[in-house]
């Protein structure tokens, strides 16, 4: 019979082992149902659940989960979303009813956009940059009390896997973030494997239930039509010229560092950059941020060493993701966190990225379109324009029917501090802050001209004269990386 | 310009944008060297800081970082690794000196075992298990100042590979778990990449120092002798005999999920166990703990769906960890920890371990030697004990001519309730809480027979005395996975 002592000097008194050593039963997370996993977090009126965007216009959880939220009858929820889609419509409903009255993302699109817009909220929509939502998120400015993972695939344990499932989406790094602090943290999926999890891209210890529903969404939604590279002469005109000014800039050298936006402009400038590169037998470093086909294709071709993907925007991503082992995921904080000592985008060379309205102070706007109603947000627009090296905007000088380039934004998602030039059709206009980038842009023989100038052409151009802002009241806040504020969306039309 | 309000109902006061919004250079966690990371760390008198034993008795960072620590002059420090190896020897002179003043690990052997037992350090040594380590991290029982993690390989963001690099050790399961909680992680390599390594192990925003150093182990010490399947005739005799009584206990069916210490007859009743399975078409669904080239070879000819590894205990393995994505990775509190609501260890079928004693309860001791010397300690003996259905200890009845199974273990590691049987070469003996167990190995054919005639047998054959338990105060406290005390180790010798 062992005898122990009660207490020992230099380590205090002794807890004795009690009770049944062994589990009574195996361990599962496996509850029978959504509603299961509602009671088990114990969801409150008022809470704040989140969500992420990797299934993009294809989500079927958000809806899933907010109308059971509703049919509970819970009012006052906080949706913290990473994006909202056009998919997301039911969620206006969900608003109106007094179910979700408050939301905060990094970008939104669709009807729930134009319902913001219209005041159909009682609070302001917080709009974040995908690397302020990270930094929210850890310094506990946004307390998430469940988090929902669209999981394409989980084992009962909790174990996810992004890259198996009739939904595969590849890498999962916006709920990384969130399961690092989420109070809760439920995974919904419909494959449910035999444990352990093939592929495992968030470990178990971070997840405390899983629930199997039939569908988690449409795949065919991942894949958005921006993915592809404009073939139309005048958006691969300003990607030529993009690409010429990048390499004019001097950093097309061994190492380069790459991101660029989905949109088609941004891919075509993609294109003509990995044309030179091939050209001049440079091998860059990595390309980062959301990773496409074409990204992808860059690798294969040896453009690259490897891609940072914290979200796949296409299927032929998500396959490479499965594949390539030189295709590695991000967390959303490691992708852009402005409190990280250093994220991925502040080692980006060059990022190329798109605006809906650019204005003389450089400044852009991703959030609102003409008239104010709210398109999208930041996303990691302002991350990357804050940390690259080189922060090219792309842009036509019109879009249906108005100047792209104004006097003063509609809404300022993006400082004009932290882009360094922006790529017409009729020309480059290089930030003042950055005369000798100009110099060698000129030097290259590129057409360089001011801002001013493409001011005057857009709005010559334009056939609609840019509405003012509305006086509204506040209906939205674009908040910065830091959590400053940019600027405010306000309410369209009357009341 | 656009003019902001000052505050917003349902926002609250807004903080404007100041200041420079890209930053001044780019960001580098490389530091000159490792005085430069204990500067940043501001380690000082009483800290405590934390090593893993991926590179096991190869490792050179912990000695390296004592070395420096002791430089500076600093006193009283607490060394919280996860194993102790012949080595770390030095340690024994920073003890002496009072730059360690405590130890705490989940394993200790060689020159620090035998300090440790003869009352060098002033307090106790604490004794962990993996799992309980892990807990003890995470529920804040033990707080780490400083991790510092071995890194095969990182860039200079931090981003850790433990599969490149000449000190390749593939998985880096027990500073996954560090990293998640110390105040600051510093990773020390001898093979800085660029940026970003590839296979990331551990990412970036877990580390917040990278200093590189011209090596950080011998990688010839990562394989140990222990990782083979015993070959003499008593040691297969018993591993077809525990194979048997696996067999027997209708445990291997489809689906089964195993475990084995990395001891030679652990391994031999694994070898035994893969040739029933292969006979029977068994698939197994996962092999799980430290793994070896044993387990790669049985994961290749498709006995098992896939490996989960906290520790690669050999180079095989770590191959197999490079280039096979069905061998994965776990942390220390994934693999074992009792505080996750469920570790893989909850999901082993069956775990065949050793046992330095064994006794008249079932009680195991593998933490120290009779006569009392440190020689070990639990690691994941405990743990996995506690979480597999069919706990089998393998044994022979004496070695070094003292009896192994025994009146009262020297020291309790694991308790007699997780332990199912115990087998030697003169038959098996079944727990008494497992009588439907005992019914079926007979039924089997099996020799099963009574623990007191096991006793009785090893006595007969031991030619040296078991010597009595010390006396002397108090050296190590053996604490089990939620933090109770199972036994304590006291001083050997006089004072």
């Amino acid at each position: 019979m062992i005898v122990l002592p009660r207490e020992i000097d230099g380590y205090g008194p002794l807890k004795l082992p009690t009770g049944r050593l062994r589990p009574a039963r195996r361990p599962s997370k496996l509850l029978a149902d959504l509603d299961a996993a509602l009671d088990a977090c114990e969801i409150r009126d008022g809470a704040t659940v989140s969500f992420h965007h990797h299934l993009r216009n294809g989500d079927g959880v958000l809806n899933l989960v907010l109308d059971r939220l509703a049919a509970r009858g819970l009012k006052g929820l906080h949706v913290a979303a990473t994006s909202i889609f056009p998919v997301h419509a039911s969620l206006v409903g969900h608003i109106r009813s007094g179910t979700v009255t408050r939301l905060s993302a990094n970008f939104i699109s669709g009807p729930v956009g134009e319902a913001v817009s219209h005041g159909l909220l009682p609070h302001p929509v917080i709009l974040r940059t995908h690397g302020g939502r990270a930094r929210a998120l850890d310094q506990g400015e946004l307390r998430v009390d469940v988090a929902f993972v669209a999981a394409p695939a989980a084992d009962d344990m909790g174990n996810i896997s992004g890259r198996i499932g009739p939904t595969a989406c590849g890498t999962l790094g916006y709920p990384l973030t969130d399961v690092e602090v989420a109070q809760h943290v439920v995974a919904v999926t419909d494959t449910l494997v035999p444990f352990p999890a093939p592929s495992i891209d968030i470990p178990q210890g971070k997840v405390d239930y899983v629930v199997a529903v039939s569908s988690i969404g449409n795949p065919g939604g991942i894949a958005s039509g921006t993915t592809r590279p404009a073939s139309d002469s005048v958006s691969t005109g300003i990607g030529n010229t993009a690409a010429a000014a990048i390499a004019a800039s001097g950093v097309l050298v061994d190492g380069f560092s790459f991101q660029t936006g989905a949109g088609g402009v941004s891919l075509a400038t993609a294109d003509a950059v990995g044309q030179i590169m091939a050209e001049r037998g440079v091998t860059g470093s990595f390309a980062a941020g959301g990773i496409t086909g074409f990204h992808v294709r860059m690798l294969r071709d040896g453009l690259f060493r490897g891609l940072m993907d914290v979200q796949c925007f296409d299927l032929e991503a998500v396959e490479s993701y499965k594949s390539d082992p030189r295709h590695q995921m991000m967390s959303a904080a490691t992708y852009a966190g402005p409190h990280m000592g250093g994220a991925v985008v502040d080692r980006v060379d060059t990022v190329v990225l798109g605006a809906a309205e650019f204005d003389l102070s450089f400044n852009v706007n991703v959030t609102t379109k003409a008239g104010g109603i709210i398109i999208g947000g930041s996303g990691g627009h302002a991350d990357t324009a804050a940390g690259a090296s080189l922060t090219v905007v792309t842009t036509r000088l019109t879009a249906s029917g108005y100047a792209k380039i104004v006097p003063e934004v509609g809404t300022l998602t993006t400082p004009g501090s932290t882009v360094d030039l922006v790529v017409t059709e009729e020309g480059i206009a290089v930030n003042p802050l950055r005369p000798e980038l100009a110099e060698r842009l000129r030097a290259a023989g590129l057409n360089v001209t001011g801002i001013e100038t493409l001011f005057d052409k857009a709005q010559g151009l334009a056939k609609v004269p840019t509405p003012p802002r509305s006086q509204g009241r506040v209906v939205a806040v674009s908040e910065y990386r830091d959590g400053s504020v940019t600027d405010v969306v306000r309410k369209i039309g009357a009341g």
